[in-house]
């Protein structure tokens, strides 16, 4: 079979040599080195590998960089969902490993003919679903060096630079945010508007006090880092054997990954909060909502542990109003931890003009931001930032004797295996440190100005077209819409009819293979969210993905078909359609 | 400042022609377009970017493949540790992020100058520190291409291939463990010897209940879902107001993670048992000890949950018995949960001759394998199977509305958001896919044994010099040894002398930058660790660290020096020795 350049007979060779005229070997040593350096019994040499050769990660790496940059070229090409039925990789593929090694271009034909036709392309230009998750030069090129290099960053002596580089790009991440200096590793952190100014290096011994970031995969790893924090502070104040009293609060719009989290930890199920929220607050939680809540639960016993404000909700891009919640929290003593998840949110934030999401961000105990959805790293990159960094050590630190060492023991440096749940770590400040420098602070304002921008644009193509409305005001880069063909009810909650129709309209748009958007249902409303974010995204795809909004309408609705503002009042038919869109859609994978 | 081509002003344009010429719009919305298209109010185009730009990727890409090349052709002219001071890069680069672009070229100069000489070269043929975490061209390639594509694989839906490649990569290699069936998606696994059997498929709805394999990132994160599922489980059972009653179990040698994770899912820190070990089972956890400790937590209303038992532990490479100790926590009934942490020890076990050592573990109800150890895949990539899948999916499984899809909703798929933590993931399997198919499992085997048997060589080696002994008996790529200069007492619990003797040895060795090892302390005994397992270690690599460790020696006392043996009773000496080493070594970094 085939034999790659990566497999060198003579590596074996030369050092048998070497070994044969050093004085130190004895005889049964070097039998030992002859077997494993691949000779046999009679010394022919057999083949054995080198799987990190030089040469040969040249040549494939530049295939393998062309094959992306043609996948980018083209990816207009494809479809943005797959059409791909459950089980079809597992037919194509043989049902065991192969026993011999495989050449690359084999593989990568099976890269092209196998796994691209069952990608979602979350990188194609008119992917409008969930939120974003962005590619970009420097991003995919910081990963690919933070994997060559693959120096484990658990603690500082484990790869220096890993963790040096880490905390110097969230300092200047959360600069970027405005956060404030307690968060921030720096303690003189300047103002952008004071550069002159020089940061003065910290204190011995202060890097294990006090604020400072840390880059986490996911914003639920961020949560479980915080929430044992919080939990076991709060522990060691009630006793052990109180943690089913342990309250946690967010509202019914806070994602789904915090009830994880919280549940993780070891908070009862019956003990997370999700306050209900409204239209009149546009689903934002309520500060009175959030008090009523936790005096209800002190004087029932109970002990108010935490808050997850969010900055940016998944349904809707809503807005917890960080100052008067965690006023509310600190209100009520007794040091409950006030999380904000800007997962998206906190994106907009590095713009002046959108900044105020943030604001009473300074009362929080943390805030975590997917540098993944706005800032071009590729996942994972969640940058999470905590002011009482010692709490978080607290719980999380380990100091067995074989990861003991000098730095660790003089307390100098940061060990960010204290930081986080694990031990092993990726280098991934690298690819947030060239993102950065390769746009500059002021062309990453402009991207994400550019999506806001598009994201404006089409609420203005729905809001004059008499059938759709937008059913939230749009915030940041996100549209909530639907078409209102139905007799509203008074209450906004009319259920079935619109729900059903939209539906419809949803699986129609995504199954054109042309667009991709998602679905949410707040108030009882189920709406398609047309969330613009892809670093491809261009004005054009905005109005591409309208005009097939708009043919789709037109196509359930011919009677209302161009545009025309449609009556109220034809119930009936989307039920109708629904039923029969089961059998017309064989299309898994889109919603 | 710098313009890269990856700002194009021309995409924008080309739109707005689109947009002019487009019947749809509306004058409002093509105002708001030519706002957004980075035009200003007189209508003078203003720059935009692109951070996606084809041809850019490619030209940078390009750069870095060669950057990385060229690094590892000249990895051996690194030192292995880096010498920085701690705080070394916040005094080098600027305090704040670039407000402008910065080209490439001067990142990367920056990536040479300041980064490189903070690395610890985890890739450098003489690391013999730790655990070796493998790089190869495959794995490289591997994550290169996830983060190239950028999918998002939480469902299956997400992204079709990412979930299915997964499925199919984890039962490969399950099969090549020569894992039960039970803990493989595939019901007709078949053996290797049977290769003209083909797999069934699954029957529809069964992706949902019985064994599979996930990849998730480290050993923790394995640990945690396990420790969650299980806890969960025996809570249904016992009330939710039982967690301060549930105990978990492990080895004086379980790697400091599990008491991480068992904390971080709620066990009370005194209800985690860390068996004491012995030297007699060579540090493995004892079946009868488990039995006392599980009788006696009984004996007092403590309810029995988790066993955490590991294949080849960090110290020393210990085995615990998996089938006597499978044996022991399944006569206790209850359904106690154990897990087998083979991280490291998981990888020997392609071959047939070293499988035995996870004999036993159709007992166990989960296992873990770091292919980031041995598998060449890069970190981060550790390889969980579990036999019953819905018990992790009732306590890990989310389904918002905003997620829900057809396919999800059809029971026909996957959802990895529901068999790990986190929500976000990357698309991991690729890489694995690549190692297992650039290899083969041939060459693997060959790769693995390659290890073992350098390993075999040091250990003759320290052998064969009187004045050192090998501590406990080697197993797969680890020698645990150490200088023997003083008396030893009888129990082998010498404490003071000979760990000072062997501590300034192990920075003597170190402090030359040109070999890396680290230490353990295990009975009492303070011992080298030299972990075989770089990808670029050829056997002389080994000779050359051996023959530091002499002249070291031989340094250290030169009336002992070349490799005459030693007479015991010098005492005084190392005490002395120790007190001046704290002088001399300026080296952080090294242990």
């Amino acid at each position: 079979m085939f034999s790659s350049p990566a497999y060198k007979k003579e590596t074996y060779s030369l050092c048998l040599s070497h070994i044969i005229t050093n004085p130190i070997f004895t005889s049964s040593s070097f039998l030992s080195f002859q077997a494993m350096a691949g000779h046999d019994v009679a010394g022919k040499p057999t083949p054995t590998t080198n799987p990190m050769n030089s040469d040969e990660f040249r040549r494939q790496g530049h295939m393998f960089i062309d094959f992306i940059a043609d996948y980018y070229a083209n990816i207009e090409q494809y479809p943005v969902t797959s059409k791909v039925k459950p089980g079809y990789l597992r037919d194509l593929l043989p049902p065991s490993a192969p026993f011999e090694a495989e050449p690359i271009e084999e593989i990568m034909r099976d890269i092209q003919n196998h796994i691209i036709p069952g990608i979602t392309h979350w990188q194609h230009p008119s992917h409008f679903a969930y939120f974003a998750c962005t590619a970009s030069t420097a991003g995919i090129l910081g990963e690919l060096l933070a994997a060559g290099l693959n120096a484990q960053a658990f603690g500082w002596a484990a790869s220096p630079a890993a963790t040096e580089l880490e905390m110097v790009v969230m300092d200047w991440f959360g600069e970027m945010l405005n956060l404030p200096r307690t968060f921030l590793f720096s303690c003189g952190a300047r103002s952008r508007s004071n550069q002159e100014l020089k940061l003065e290096p910290k204190p011995s011994k202060s890097a294990n006090v006090g604020g400072g970031g840390v880059i986490v995969g996911t914003t639920c790893d961020a949560l479980i880092i915080v929430l044992v924090a919080a939990r076991d502070r709060k522990l060691a104040e009630i006793g052990k054997d109180g943690i089913g009293k342990l309250v946690v609060y967010c509202s019914d719009q806070t994602h789904c990954t915090f009830e994880k989290a919280a549940k993780v930890v070891g908070i009862q199920p019956g003990n997370i909060r999700a306050i209900a929220t409204t239209k009149t607050t546009s689903f934002a939680l309520s500060p009175d909502s959030l008090d009523s809540a936790i005096r209800s639960d002190v004087e029932t016993g109970m002990v108010p542990l935490f808050l997850c404000a969010t900055v940016g909700t998944t349904s809707t891009t809503a807005v917890d109003p960080l100052e008067p919640l965690c006023r509310v929290a600190a209100e009520h003593g007794g040091g409950m931890w006030v999380h904000v998840d800007a997962a998206y949110g906190g994106g907009p934030c590095i713009c002046p003009e959108f900044r105020h999401a943030l604001d009473g961000v300074e009362g929080a105990d943390s805030i975590s931001v997917n540098a993944h959805k706005w800032f071009l790293t590729t996942v994972d990159c969640c940058c999470l930032w905590v002011k009482d960094s010692g709490a978080v050590k607290r719980s999380l630190s380990t100091n067995p004797e074989y990861l003991r060492n000098r730095a660790s023991d003089s307390g100098d440096v940061v060990d960010y295996k204290d930081w986080q749940l694990t031990l092993s770590r990726r280098f991934r400040s690298l690819k947030l440190w060239l993102v950065l420098r390769s746009h500059g602070v002021g062309n990453l304002r402009e991207f994400v100005r550019g999506h806001v921008a598009m994201a404006e644009a089409f609420e203005r193509l729905v809001e004059g077209d008499g059938r759709f409305e937008v059913v939230v005001p749009r915030r940041f880069s996100l549209v909530c819409f639907r078409m209102v063909m139905m007799t509203l009810s008074d209450n906004d909650d009319d259920g079935g009819g619109n729900n059903l129709m939209n539906k419809k309209l949803l699986e129609r748009i995504n199954g054109s293979g042309r667009v991709f958007m998602t679905h949410a249902v707040v108030g009882g409303i189920y709406m398609l969210r047309f969330a613009v974010g892809g670093t491809l995204t261009e004005p054009r795809h905005v109005v591409e993905a309208w005009k097939m909004v708009q043919e789709q309408a037109d196509a359930i609705y011919p009677e209302h078909a161009n545009g025309c503002s449609a009556p109220n009042g034809i119930r009936g038919v989307s039920d109708q359609s629904h039923a029969k869109s089961n059998g017309e859609m064989s299309d898994y994978s889109s919603n």
